[in-house]
């Protein structure tokens, strides 16, 4: 979308600030609609890629996976890895997300290709993410 | 999108079954670029309208709100009502949400028309919002 200013949606004293903002992106909200594309640094603030998509927890609202695409990273070719949530820090001074993981550590993260989606409600594969990142299971319910 | 059977969304041993899953929806999960478009009930039964977008807070990855469109509702042309998340329930069976609030409810909440979005970062924008559905305010840090 074109980041047209609004005029004046606030309350508030300070009209001209809000009007400034692009209101599907804020300091703290992020539209559903433009999750795609966020970038992805390490922690040495080198860009390693974008963001895919968010896997929602429909009953509970909160987002169990970030799905990261790293594109020819390392000669991998294009792969797509489901990070929990936990592995992620948003940098607002970047605008992305911070993974705290070196190469040799996403080398070998689950991941797939385009097209060969993982079946998000098989239990066996979320166990084998939050496996790799060494974090208990998301789901307690699942 | 076109209601393909599901047989045994299930793990383990039953390859077959996983590999006809529609991989970006589960039981559970949902990917962010298939949020739009899914139903929303009130707890009659009766369709009010579908989800637009949810707007997802960066740093915790909880839903803050859904933005709910409902269309020509009570005369009211297609506005845009955003929900906080608390006021949604995930029903498994409709594959939809569902609202507790009877029509007047709904027709004294906050809205905005198409490209008049509100600016989410406005701490009195959010105020109202909450306070008219007697939730205390989301963000604690906010």
């Amino acid at each position: 979308m074109d980041e047209k200013s609004i005029p004046g949606s606030g309350s508030g004293p300070s009209r001209e600030a809000a009007a400034s903002v692009p209101t599907d992106e804020t300091d703290r909200l992020i539209s559903s609609s433009k999750v795609e594309g966020t970038a992805v640094y390490n922690t040495q603030g080198e860009r390693l890629g974008t963001v895919l998509n968010f896997m929602v927890d429909k009953f509970t609202g909160q987002v169990a996976y970030a799905v990261m695409s790293f594109g020819g990273f390392l000669s991998l070719g294009e792969a797509y890895y489901p990070l929990p949530w936990k592995v992620l820090t948003y940098d607002t001074r970047k605008r992305g997300y911070i993974v705290d993981l070196d190469p040799s550590e996403l080398e070998g993260a689950p991941s797939y290709k385009w097209g060969e989606e993982p079946d998000w409600s098989d239990q066996a594969f979320s166990r084998r993410v939050h496996d790799y990142y060494d974090l208990p299971l998301y789901f307690g319910a699942h």
